[in-house]
């Protein structure tokens, strides 16, 4: 089967960990064991990924630096952000892919998405990124930078840019035809280096990000693949999540899904843009997504784990 | 005709920029107005690019930030500027080629260059990079992060690294396919990021930095192009260059070029690899190699300017 696999932040750095490099390499390894063991059952893959701890690393990165080097706008730090983790991708899958005899390429495309100038996500900045500043340096960052800052769940005071919706994956042709010729391509890290076409057709970088599963379901059609498999740090997607009475949900068509995201089962910073993502790959023509965890992938593709989700 | 372009750090840096994205925008405008005219001219290009300034703010940023987050080694950092300068020529490529009104795909490709973990430059590392630091500080460098430093020419005191010979683009085939599927493809930036195979057959990245006009030619040979067009800040290569009686020269046989080589005409940090590059690409089959400025480049390839090198 042909499959996109959307990696989340915890394939290649886990919670509590520093961010070292080898740290990352190690995790990456391990999720290249995952991948290259679904590559052996037959399926053909292609891989996006989040990119959260890697570009808030970069960001703050470029605040440390400010008073000598420039710091660079969101675009370019999640391009320097694909660049970074699509190459530990490259490393970890093509060592896993000759440990098991398999010969594959495996290439990273640096990858642009379209969004649109007027998507009401510009008008209502919602996605916190970067350092935590105090209360004492918000004006001053409002004034001098132009941010536009909230205080994130009372850790203090951070950025927040717009998430608008992905229209066009820039280099979708060259992405499917890499996948229909055979190449394990990875491309959308983060969801897209977001840019805008203006009204002389000048593409421009803007200061967003874009949520990878949006993208995600994007790609997958784009790609033509039968199967979005979206790994987060769950097994499966629940009812009631951290409330009692949790369950799991072993299956959920498009209408349930629609329903219970009426109902606010999925908040809007974790379980919600995946099953939204889910909705739109399978009115698009998609056949199936699976949501399950790294270590579930092979039982959930195979039908015995995760959450699937169908028309 | 096919076309690889060599483009020097001074197509998307000037001297004496701060490197701000704004700077580095205008210039890979321009130099994708440039290069948009030989696509115009119907010639086939495909893009390699240097990333000095670039790879050395990354550096600097990581030093800035050392205490709070760990610093990336530098195959990552080498990683991080493919993606920065990929999307940034990308962006200045697809709008030029959009006014004028051409339809081609523009993708960079993460590329992985394979060296010999025994290339003898391991022994003797001579390619100064990142910050300056003072005569105090070196000891502590040494010991703590088990850098070798240099004096660089008085300016302080750097960090100095290896500089081995490419052996093998790991995606020169896709690159390859891209290239001869008319995609406008821009690879192998800064050299490539240095990896070599242990002897596990572990794929591992290494702390060393690639000539960039030593791999073009490598990637050149790869890609099959008939001429490798160098692109740097001078419009034709010199003899006695900065000294009394200096002159252009317009033609060098390879011949003439080793001959060159040994008499020391060629400083090992600019000219010098240039030409051992020229010698290597045509020695492997090449047609021509033309070293000169970006602002000449079209008169230089219908063989008005520039200087020419040839078997």
């Amino acid at each position: 089967m042909k499959v996109l696999i959307a990696l989340g932040g915890n394939a290649i750095l886990k919670r509590g960990e520093k961010g070292t490099a080898e740290e990352q390499m190690t995790n990456v390894r391990a999720t290249a064991r995952h991948l290259v063991k679904l590559l052996e059952e037959g399926d053909r893959l292609a891989i996006t990924h989040g990119n959260g701890p890697q570009v808030g690393d970069i960001l703050l990165k470029n605040e440390f630096a400010k008073a000598i080097l420039p710091p660079m706008p969101l675009d370019i730090c999640g391009a320097e952000s694909q660049g970074m983790i699509g190459y530990m991708l490259q490393q970890g899958l093509q060592d896993e892919l000759y440990a098991a005899g398999l010969d594959l390429p495996v290439v990273t495309v640096v990858t642009r998405v379209l969004i649109d100038q007027s998507d009401p996500a510009f008008a209502n900045p919602t996605k916190p990124i970067g350092p935590f500043y105090t209360y004492a340096e918000v004006p001053r960052l409002q004034q001098e930078r132009g941010w536009k800052m909230v205080d994130d769940s009372g850790r203090g005071f951070r950025r927040v840019v717009p998430s608008p919706s992905p229209v066009e994956i820039l280099e979708g042709k060259t992405v499917a035809e890499l996948f229909e010729s055979g190449t394990l391509v990875i491309a959308a890290g983060g969801g897209g280096i977001p840019v805008v076409r203006d009204n002389e057709g000048v593409v421009k970088g803007v200061e967003a990000v874009l949520d990878k599963d949006r993208t995600a379901a994007l790609l997958a059609e784009v790609l033509g693949v039968e199967i979005l498999l979206i790994l987060t740090d769950v097994p499966q997607v629940y009812l009631d999540y951290n409330k009692p009475g949790q369950h799991a949900i072993e299956e959920l068509t498009v209408q349930e899904c629609k329903r219970l995201l009426e109902q606010g089962q999925f908040p809007a910073g974790s379980m919600g843009p995946k099953i939204e993502s889910a909705v739109r790959f399978l009115e698009s023509g998609g056949d199936r997504v699976i949501i399950t965890s790294l270590e579930m992938a092979e039982n959930a593709l195979a039908g015995r784990a995760g959450t699937r989700i169908v028309r």
